[in-house]
C-alpha cells in the first residue's frame, strides 16, 4: 500500500521553511501532496493561480511531490487522496499551540489520518510567509529566505503596488 | 450574601466548550451571569440578539444561571451585578497569557473582583468560537461542538451566505 | 449545603504569595483548608510539624482557614472532606502546565471536585518556596517574601546548618 | 565610540511600560532613538503626528533619548544611525515569541546589530496599546497606564468618534 | 526500502499514552522499534529486566514493532538499525522545548535522521510516567493510565516497598 | 563612567553558546565579569577550579572580560562590582520563565540594576552544559558544542569515571 501525506497551506508565499519540511517528508512518505488552501474569504497577496506556480516552480527537484488546490477542510481532502498523515512544519510555541488545535479538531473528523510534525532547519525557525512579505514590501533582502523566482515575483509584486500607488 | 459570578465572552456562538465552564461554574457559585459583550466595534458572524438566543437555549437546563447583553467594560457590569468574581476558561498556553493580561487588567480597575479559572473537559481542549465557524463554512460536521440549535442556525447562515453570494 | 475547598501544598516554607491565594480563596468559599502534603519520599528543609506550625500562624488572621496535614492522594483527602474543589494559584506558563495535568489527572480520579486557578498579586509573580530558600540560604533579605514568623525560621535554620557544617 | 541604540515600535499611543524600558536603555546606552515605525499599510488610531507629538512628551525628562520616524525596515534605520543595538521589551511568552523571531531576523539582515531585551517593571507586565485603547474607548480609567498628556488624546480621540458616529 | 523507526524512552513504567504513540508509528512506518533507555546514572523505580517485559507485553498485539534496550546515544542506536526516523509523541507545551532541544542535537550528530512528532489521543495529554508512579504509590486507582500487566506490577512494587520499610 | 555587566553561572562546562553571548555583551559593556557561582549545595560535575580555568582559557581572546568565582547571592556581587547589569543568555521559552523569576527577584533586591537578556546564534539554540555533559557521557562527538580545551576535559573526565567503575 502506497503512503500518501498531505502538506496543507496558503503558501503566500511559500518559502525556504516550507521546502524544507517538503523535502523532509518526501523521505518519509511514498508521495506528499502540498494542498495549497483557497479560502475565498481570506485576503492574500498572490491569488491562488500565482501561489501554485511558485510552489510548483520550488518542490520541481523532488520527484515524488505533487501540488493540488483545494478549496474545502483539509481533511476532506485528505480522504479524497486515500492520505493516511497530515504534515506540519514546528517551529515554535506559538505554532504548536495552534497546531494542535487544528490537529485534535481534525482527528475528531477524521479519526485515522494522523498529523506528523516535523521541524525545519534551525535556520528556518524564524521564518513565515508574513515576515517575507512584510521584508519585502520595505525593499529588504530576501534572497535567503525564497526561491529565486519567488524573490522575482514579490518585487514585481510591491513594484506594481507602488505604481498603483502613484497613479491613484 | 449570595455569591454572584460573571462570565463574559462573545459566544459567537456559544459551544459545548462554553457550555461545560457555565455547568461547572453553576457548582460554585450561588448564581451565574453569562455576560453576552456587544462590542460595535469587532464584526461577529450573528448579531447581538442571535448570539443571546443562542446561549439562552443553551444554558436553559441550568436553574441558576442568567444571560445579560452589556456594552461596556466587564469589570463595569461586575460592579453593577455585584458580582464577586469573572469566571474564564482556561484551555491553552495562548489563553493563559492573553487571560493572565485581562484578569490584572480587570484588577487594577475592580480590586475586590477575582477571576476565577476552570478547566473545560479535555473533549473541549481544541474548541472554540472561530474553528467552529470555520468548519461550518466548508460543510463540516459541528454537531459533537455546539447544541443542536447552534448547529442549525450555522447551517442556515453559511446557506443565507452563500445564497447572497450567487445572487451578487 | 456549605462550600468547601482545598489548597495543596509543600509550604516548605509557606510565602506571602500562598497567604495571598488562600486571602482570595476564603472570599469564594465557605470554608477553606490548607492541605499540607506529608510525602515521606520527598526532602524539605523544614519538617511537617514545622511547616504546620508556620502556615497556622501566616493564616491566623483568616477566620473561615483551617490546615491539616495528609499522607495520601489530595482527591482522597477532598473527598474525605466533602470538599467541592481543590484551588491552586497560577502565576506563570511553568505551573500552568503541570498544574493542568494535576488537573486533568485528579479530574479523572474525582469527577465531581474542580480544579479552581487563582491568580495572586502581581508583586508575588516571581515568588516560590524554593526561591526563597536559596535567598535565606544566601543571607539574603525576604523580609519582602515571607512572614516575620517564616523569616525568623529561615534564619534560625541555616545558622543551624552552618553550625552543624563547622562541627563536621 | 559613542554607543547607541533603537527602541522601535508603533506608540499607537505610547504606555507607561513604553517610557519604563525607554529610561531603563537610557541607563545602558549613551543616546537611545526611539524609532517612530511608520507603515501605511497598518491602521492605527493615532496618525504618526500625533504618535510623535505624545512620545516626545513623555520621555521629555531623560536627557540622552531622541525621537523619528522612518518608513522602512528597522535595521536600515539602525545603520543609518550607526546604532550598536535595538532594544525590545518583554513581558509574556508571547512577546519572547515574536520578539524572537523579529530578532533573528534582524540578525540576518544586519549581524552587527543585537537587539537587547529589557523587562519592565511588573506594574505593566499586562500594559499593551491595543489594551490601552479598548479600555479607553468604553470610557474606563486609563490613569494608570499612560501619562496625563496621552490619557487626554485618548479622551478627546473617542469623543470625536462617538461625536462622529452620531452626525452620520 | 524498509522504512525503520526508533521510539525512545525510559518507560518507567510503559504508559497507555505510550502504547497510543507506538500504536499510532506502526501506521506509519514498516517497523517501529521501541528503544528502552539504559543509563545507569539514572535511578529507576523498575530495573531495566522489568522495563523491557512491560514494555514487550503493552505492544504484542502490534505486528512491526519489536524492543531492544541500549546504553548510548539514540542517534548512534538509530544508525546501527539503519532507522530514518526518531519519533516523539508530544503533549505539552513542556514536552515541546526538551523534545525541540534534543531534536535538534541529535540532528547536529546524525543529519540524515529525523524526529517527527505525533500528538497522542487527548485522553493521555497529561499521562506520564513519573505521575502513575506518584499516584500508584498513594495506591491510587491507575487502570486507566495503564495495562493491567503494568498495573500489576506497580501494587506489587509498592507492596515490597511498604514491606522494606516495616522492616527496617 | 565605566559601565560593568556581570554574566554569572555554573559554567560545568562553559559551551560555546555561553561563549557567544560573553562576546556579543562585550560589546554593548565597556568591562564585562564573568561570575562563575559557587554553590556548596549543588553537585556539579567539574569542581569550581576546574570550572574557572576552563571559562578563562574560553574567553582569553577578549580584552575586556575578566573571571571571578563567588559563593553568595548575584545581586550582592554586581553591587560590590558596581555592575549596573545582569546579563542573561535567552534560548527558549523555559529559559524564559526561570530567567524572569530570578530577574524579578534580583531587582526587587537591587532596584538600580538591571538584567539585560541577550539571544545567542541560533546554532546554539538547543545547547545547554547538561545536553553537553550527557553526550560526553556516551561518547558522542561533542567539538561543535565547547572549545577544545574544554572537549578534552569532558574526555578526560568520563575516562576517570569509567576507569573508577571498573576499580570498584
Amino acid at each position: 500500500m502506497k503512503r500518501i501525506a498531505i502538506y496543507p497551506g496558503s503558501f503566500d508565499p511559500i518559502t525556504l521553511g516550507h521546502v524544507d519540511i517538503i523535502e523532509r517528508s518526501s523521505h518519509i512518505f511514498d508521495h506528499v501532496i502540498v494542498n495549497l488552501a483557497i479560502n475565498p474569504a481570506k485576503t492574500t497577496l498572490f491569488n491562488s493561480k500565482e501561489r501554485k506556480l511558485m510552489v510548483e516552480d520550488a518542490v520541481k527537484h523532488i520527484s515524488n511531490v505533487s501540488v493540488e488546490a483545494f478549496d474545502g477542510l483539509v481533511v476532506d481532502f485528505a480522504k479524497k487522496r486515500k492520505a493516511s498523515a497530515i504534515i506540519r512544519g514546528l517551529r515554535a510555541i506559538s505554532d504548536f499551540e495552534y497546531e494542535f488545535q487544528m490537529a485534535l479538531m481534525n482527528r475528531s473528523m477524521a479519526e485515522d489520518i494522523d498529523t506528523v510534525f516535523l521541524m525545519p532547519d534551525e535556520r528556518y525557525t524564524y521564518l513565515n510567509s508574513s515576515i517575507v512579505r512584510n521584508v519585502a514590501s520595505f525593499n529588504g533582502d530576501i534572497k535567503n529566505f525564497v526561491t529565486n523566482f519567488v524573490a522575482q515575483k514579490l518585487i514585481n509584486k510591491f513594484k506594481e503596488e507602488k505604481a498603483h500607488e502613484l497613479n491613484r
